[in-house]
């Protein structure tokens, strides 16, 4: 309600105190920093601007154009005033051994871009690999018990064995044993953290932790040195079933936090699978509830396989169909290119020449509409709009 | 295709050498025993004639006139002789304690009667009753584990204690877990043999099966002394699944009789339930397949109660619906009838003025329209069509 009093002429019309910093990164984390600037009006900056960090540079008046974004936030960015933190953050990200992870940088997941409320930047401790679109969250009970550890260690061997990445919350229990199955197998997994990618929790997973910093990534959206709160944790199981094609639920009690993570995977449009227990075990009550709403029940990992493998192939077919019109919140000069494109495959100079505009921002349009799926790359280096 | 090329000219005209029985159960056997005349061609004739029995009074013209009635079944009922083996029989019926319930008897069960494939007649052993309207099917693998029985016996006391009918098939494992349950409860339960009903199968159920008909009932479409053949059993699978609001599976290994039952089950357009239980566990691999098919998993009996409730409430609604036109098999007599008690509820012997009719014709009609939900009795031995 009060924002909804608040009037534009409150808001300060020149740039803050401290001007935005040049650099990128340093910009990014002042983003996600920005008061009242959640990650659902992130999104909307996003599809607006190629580079939403240009944000900072915008007017008043140019944010206000920004489609249904709260008034708040224009607010926060002309307000912004912290570089100096930012800054100071981003030198302690590169002392940890983190890096951070864009919204807009190739190597963020293709899948967690297309949730309603992706993370402006990701802290990553290891390495995203394109290789993990092609993910399976498993997630289950923290107490769990032999019976549902042997069937996620099958199911992980059987994901792994066959290229899926597996995608778990490090936490006690099936998750642990999803990460470490998945390394045992010289396989690739992610851990999606509720507090900063800096250490690991629980602390008795201290070793998985490194270890799957080593082949695979340990991802946050919170900054280093957050600390693992509960109310972190519902936020940060969007972030699992975000980056998966599918949610699997081993053991849940009706209480259990992986229905939360089932639920964001049906909101996100994601498969979920359950996992069958025994009637009367009260690990198994949350996973049949799931499979009475309609999750899959799972027995192999060949269940699993069956129902994303679809996905994976016509995921082409459906971006073909899109390629005639670029979305609404497209920029002038994505259009501008992708037009020029759609009439022949071109070199990335002939696109320069073709467009008028500087190499840098050729390159970052080109990558934006690749990662939307609007174009692809030739051999050659030639680049033309998906069909 | 022999049937295909038989000519309706080569039906001897005249009745055969012995005259039809004038005693109407000996008829319903004569009937059960018509060369050619399976369950299917029986509901034909049985949508065509108010009873289906006269079928051995009719012409060849007449019996021409039953939409799709194939040839074959004219000529069996034309060629029919062997009355003394069907008197013979119900002689034998009656001294081994047996009744035959017909189709058209007003204790053949209702939801049996709706399937495509119904039964002429039910030897029963024991007593229907009207309550066994409300019946859940209970089957599962003979050489169930503990823990199926458990959840078998657990489903079970819940559903019998709310005064559902428990039908299962008798068989060891499961089967013999649900009717005992159902017995022990005070509840009532109906085995369907694959046999005769004159003795128990498996031998080692001598004392559940007398207990069963004591106060349940026993039934078989299969003649007093048939011996337990293996492909009587797929048959009498469609009567469990047929009696019943909907079928639970327990325990099944792939190759269980109990999907078969299940299959019944969807062909009928009832529910089909499966009880879930440990991934590797072979005894639970049907049950599971089934879930994954569309099955409702089961954990307590209220998840069966939920899904069959609105059934047990509506259905009068949906007979309502139907009211204003009979289907295109009925007969002209009940078209008759039905008119005039869509224009006001009328005494029995109102109907019998109107109408024209005899007595027993009216009752014959009366009854049948009833049981179809066309008509519904008030108080004061009035009948009223049901709007």
């Amino acid at each position: 309600m009060l924002e909804e009093n608040m009037n534009l002429s409150t808001v300060t019309p020149t740039v803050s105190s401290a001007a935005p910093a040049n650099d990128a990164l340093t910009r990014w984390i002042a983003l996600s920093r920005v008061k009242g600037l959640g990650c659902v009006s992130f999104k909307k900056l996003a599809a607006h601007f190629t580079d939403p960090t240009k944000a900072f540079f915008a007017s008043v008046e140019e944010l206000a154009a920004v489609p249904e974004l709260d008034r708040g936030v224009v607010n926060g960015l002309a307000n912004f005033s912290q570089w100096k933190a930012a800054s100071e953050e981003l030198q302690q990200v590169k002392r940890a051994g983190v890096k951070i992870v864009p919204f807009t940088d190739s190597s963020y997941p293709a899948r967690l871009r297309m949730i309603a409320d992706p993370p402006p930047l990701l802290y990553v401790k290891g390495e995203l690999s394109p290789q993990d679109e092609k993910a399976i969250a498993v997630v289950g009970s923290r107490s769990a018990s032999e019976y549902g550890r042997r069937v996620a260690r099958e199911l992980c061997r059987g994901l792994a064995s066959l290229g899926f990445t597996i995608v778990s919350g490090m936490a006690r229990g099936i998750d642990g044993v999803a990460h470490e199955t998945a390394l045992n197998a010289q396989g690739r997994t992610i851990a999606a953290l509720g507090s900063g990618v800096d250490r690991a929790y629980p602390p008795e997973h201290d070793q998985l932790y490194r270890r799957i910093a080593e082949t695979g990534a340990v991802i946050s959206e919170l900054p280093i040195g957050t600390k693992p709160l509960a109310h972190h944790f519902p936020a940060r199981n969007r972030l699992i079933s975000g980056l998966s094609l599918g949610v699997v639920v081993v053991e849940a009690t009706e209480k259990s936090g992986s229905l939360i993570t089932a639920s964001f995977a049906l909101e996100q449009g994601r498969e979920v699978f359950a996992v069958p227990g025994e009637v009367g075990s009260s690990r198994s009550r949350g996973a049949h509830r799931l499979i009475r709403q309609g999750a899959k029940l799972v027995e192999t990992a060949n269940d699993i396989i069956e129902e994303v493998a679809p996905q994976l192939l016509p995921q082409r077919d459906e971006r073909a169909k899109e390629t005639r019109e670029l979305p609404d919140s497209a920029s002038e000069g994505a259009r501008k290119i992708f037009a020029l494109l759609q009439e022949r495959p071109l070199q990335i100079d002939e696109v320069i020449e073709g467009s008028g505009f500087a190499s840098p921002r050729v390159s970052e349009i080109l990558l934006e509409l690749e990662l939307q799926g609007y174009l692809k790359q030739l051999p050659g280096k030639r680049y033309v709009a998906e069909r």
